[in-house]
């Protein structure tokens, strides 16, 4: 499999069941980013020179520190004789792959800037994306990086709209992130107003946080350290005395997985999108406290993910304007 | 919370609503005795001696290194007021603890002997289980280890009976070993004729997978090694081409985690019993293969999980005689 392979061939040439891009930009994980900015003082030449190494080296911007990726932007060059007509796909559209860069054949030509503050790199390169890789047309009417931001979380509004259900109690750990506020829009919309969203905020003064109370994108805001597990469920359970039905766990620290738990009602669901999360402190916990819940793997894909994520942010202005102010490409001179 | 806790009171008195418990024995986990006999040179004596230092360190069998612990076996020395006639125990009753020795309060007087074999540690002692502290009272007709070789993994049967429907198709990756076993009889149960039951193993001639085959606990057995994710997932798929509804993980080695989700159909469930398994590789490999799939974090307790573990060996008598092998507490003379 191309994410176990140390290198894998990186040819730019479509194969029959094959689309080869045209590559404007990365953007890397920000874990992967993280300990490339470190381990090069944070000098963007230098992070340059290190990605164009990796991928020399193995074909796929996969760290080796971090065992991450990201994902790309660019437009269709080629498609594969297989897949003409049947895949969606026309030469010369714009699009973001899906799948992780770990596993996707790259060929960098050239770097020509890296943006420290949000982990994106400009290139000129190539990628071969599989017939089983996955894939999202950028819409025209929106910013790139609006986009890239909202389809890299795209799996956890898809996961909330699929677990909640009308009526509802839900609380989203790490409500103010970019995961966070997605889920608790999904989550607001699909509960209706019998249901209840509580987010659990570390600290209420965050931009994110501001903008779940003034748009009422939760029901109710709990400021609390997660990784205290006893007072942040105390503190829901003030709230909701026969607690969650769904937990859904966006944080990005670790040791929140009891806190999580605890939320959740015996019989419910806590959902672990959190890369963050050990899968030990999490079937031990729930053990230890004798918590008959399911607990859910993140999975970053579901069905139609990409459409349900751009949707939820279209369907809120506040949140699609936030969006916007954040993450939206800065344009250089 | 008395998991995170660095040391506990283990004073051997019952609170209002505590049970205080005569301790015969320690069944340490598995990875904790394995460092304990490394450390120690396999020497009972030196592996007693740490033990009885750990627990008079910490006021509970939490081993440092591995931070994990086990469970005890005794009989119930008191019960506090508010529990009594409620929790359906009375004093001199056998039981054996359900939650980890990481959090139960420990005070040890005597060790008596250490059976390398098994890790189990009979003591003299008292342990502390809290109103929450899950327990399941020890059949008399059944082997002490038998009880708590099934007790250990009760979790695996009870989920599997939930999630596999009648006519399914299901895969069972590690099926050979204790908590498949259980999974493969639970699973054949619950499928009925018209379902399904497919076990992994890496070789066929172990004890257990002759069993599977012997006895049909299984309706064909697979042999691969299941860290070849490609390998492992196409003989599965010869088999069932339309893969399987519910993959049950119960392997001891790291690695298995894609094989698990690929021999899973698109909407199937992938339940991770093992303590092997990694968040970031099952949450990295749904998302690179596309696979939309619900991977479950296995949840050692599950309502009714003992009674239905037990139930589930009583049904297969040649399972029964499999374990009686295996696991029955040898006599000393």
């Amino acid at each position: 499999m191309p994410q176990d392979a140390w290198r894998i061939d990186n040819t730019p040439r479509a194969g029959s069941s094959e689309v080869l891009c045209d590559v404007e930009a990365l953007n890397i994980d920000s874990a992967s980013f993280r300990q490339l900015c470190e381990s090069n003082g944070y000098d963007a030449v230098r992070i340059g020179e290190r990605v164009l190494e990796i991928v020399g080296q193995r074909g796929k911007q996969h760290n080796p520190v971090t065992g991450s990726g990201g994902m790309f932007v660019g437009h269709v060059a080629e498609i594969g004789k297989e897949l003409q007509g049947s895949n969606g796909l026309a030469v010369g559209d714009r699009i973001a792959s899906l799948v992780s860069l770990t596993l996707t054949p790259l060929q960098i030509d050239e770097v020509l800037s890296v943006e420290i503050a949000t982990g994106r790199i400009r290139v000129r390169g190539k990628a071969i994306l599989f017939q089983s890789g996955l894939w999202a047309r950028i819409p025209h009417d929106l910013d790139e990086g609006v986009a890239l931001a909202v389809l890299d979380v795209a799996g956890a509004p898809a996961q909330v709209r699929r677990l909640c259900l009308p009526g509802a109690t839900i609380a989203v750990v790490g409500a103010d992130g970019k995961s966070g506020l997605l889920s608790c829009a999904a989550a607001k919309v699909r509960v209706g107003p019998e249901g209840r969203v509580i987010g659990i905020v570390p600290d209420d003064s965050s931009p994110g946080a501001q903008l779940l109370r003034q748009e009422r994108l939760v029901d109710a805001l709990v400021v609390a350290d997660a990784r205290n597990a006893l007072e942040a469920s105390a503190r829901v359970a003030a709230l909701a005395p026969d607690l969650c039905d769904v937990v859904v766990n966006c944080v990005n620290v670790a040791g929140t997985e009891l806190a999580s738990i605890l939320c959740a009602r015996e019989g419910g669901v806590v959902y672990f999108f959190s890369m963050c999360t050990s899968f030990t402190a999490a079937a031990l916990g729930a053990e230890g406290a004798g918590r008959d819940v399911t607990m859910i793997i993140g999975n970053g894909y579901t069905k139609g993910h990409a459409d349900i994520a751009l949707q939820t942010l279209r369907e809120n202005p506040a949140l699609f304007a936030y969006f916007n102010e954040t993450y939206a490409t800065r344009k250089t001179a």
